[in-house]
């Protein structure tokens, strides 16, 4: 069985949580803290990144960008079903919405909520910054005014079918709810469109998660929240 | 002729060149400066990020990770000579570096660089923060480390052959070299690849770059650097 080296509550460890279980595949997860920057991890990624995928191999596939076309490659049922468009523009659509998500959402966003809710707590006498948060927080405002205008005309984000798009921005919103800092009234149609993501099959492996001492924000598994 | 919306030291635009140029695909550009969030911009990609192809049709390909697929599909050769090795470890190291590269090497590096020495000069009264390109080359230096390490052990980034990951590394640093920000001195392994990929037909097109009242740094478009 493939395993992954993740964190419960890394985005891109959840992107590639969600293939899977969208693919049928079964994953063996180890948890890791890759900010500890432990020998063993730097030695497979010296960038110290997760997620990290192993299948039979030796050879880790390491990196999000690796692991989705390593997952898509070994394991993407057919290009009706799968997660990536078949037609050119759709998919080219699916990857500026994904490096959205990846680079700018994370950027602006969901790195700064880790780092102040997650990181800290393994540094001695380190507290969360109110004022990043706030800058987060605001952030997350202007995104969602995007997204909601997205979905305003579309199904799904990145048009008529669910791509790999909706999984990594979902992803991140599913990070941000556990921790408390999505803020659905404010959501709009992204809250119909997460609420549709969320009853899939799929989405359940996320919903049983729990960080130790840190349990999930009031509504983070119930499906009507 | 498909055009894209480039500006001259933006890494991921000359990637972009730099596989156009190398499967042969002649390429119409068209300066932006992404910086400055005209609506132009923002109506086609509200990132305002760069690059941006556009073909035939009306739909603008948007962001690096579109348009490395879209320029793959459209005319990569064949899977002997194209820039994404057929095989899927090698092309999984591929991945790795070029999320490297796009994500980590320009978060650290590139983007404090162009951020203080090009995005400033169009900021009334701002000039170059010393402590901000301090930090800049700091970490270069780390980067270094890894890939002349690397580089002693392989011909190019990913293994035997030169890939993807080989042409955004290069851009990124042709881009650091323009401004004078690589110290080739300390370079080892990594200066013999750069002088290697420097002498590809593909790359002449990035060294007569100009921009505009500011001449690149001595040596730049020189083979023999």
């Amino acid at each position: 069985m493939p395993s992954l080296l993740h964190h419960p509550l890394d985005p891109s460890s959840r992107l590639v949580r969600l293939m899977c279980a969208e693919y049928g595949v079964p994953l063996d997860v180890q948890e890791i803290k890759p900010w500890l920057r432990e020998p063993t991890l730097l030695e497979i990624n010296p960038a110290a990144t997760l997620p990290i995928l192993l299948d039979e191999g030796d050879t880790p596939i390491v990196g999000i960008l690796a692991a989705i076309h390593m997952v898509e490659d070994l394991w993407s049922p057919n290009v009706v079903t799968g997660l990536v468009p078949a037609d050119p523009l759709p998919r080219a659509e699916m990857w500026r919405l994904l490096e959205w998500v990846l680079t700018k959402l994370n950027d602006e966003v969901t790195r700064y909520v880790l780092e102040e809710k997650i990181v800290k707590r393994d540094q001695r006498g380190a507290t969360p910054d109110p004022s990043v948060l706030r800058v987060a927080k605001a952030n997350l405002n202007e995104h969602m005014l995007y997204f909601n205008w997205l979905l305003a005309t579309r199904s799904w984000l990145g048009g008529d079918s669910m791509t790999l798009a909706d999984f990594a921005l979902a992803a991140h919103f599913s990070t941000l709810d556990y921790l408390g800092d999505m803020d659905w009234s404010k959501a709009g149609e992204t809250r119909d469109w997460y609420s549709r993501i969320k009853s899939r099959p799929a989405f359940r492996t996320l919903l049983n998660d729990r960080v130790v001492a840190m349990p999930p924000h009031a509504g983070y598994a119930d499906l009507d929240f």
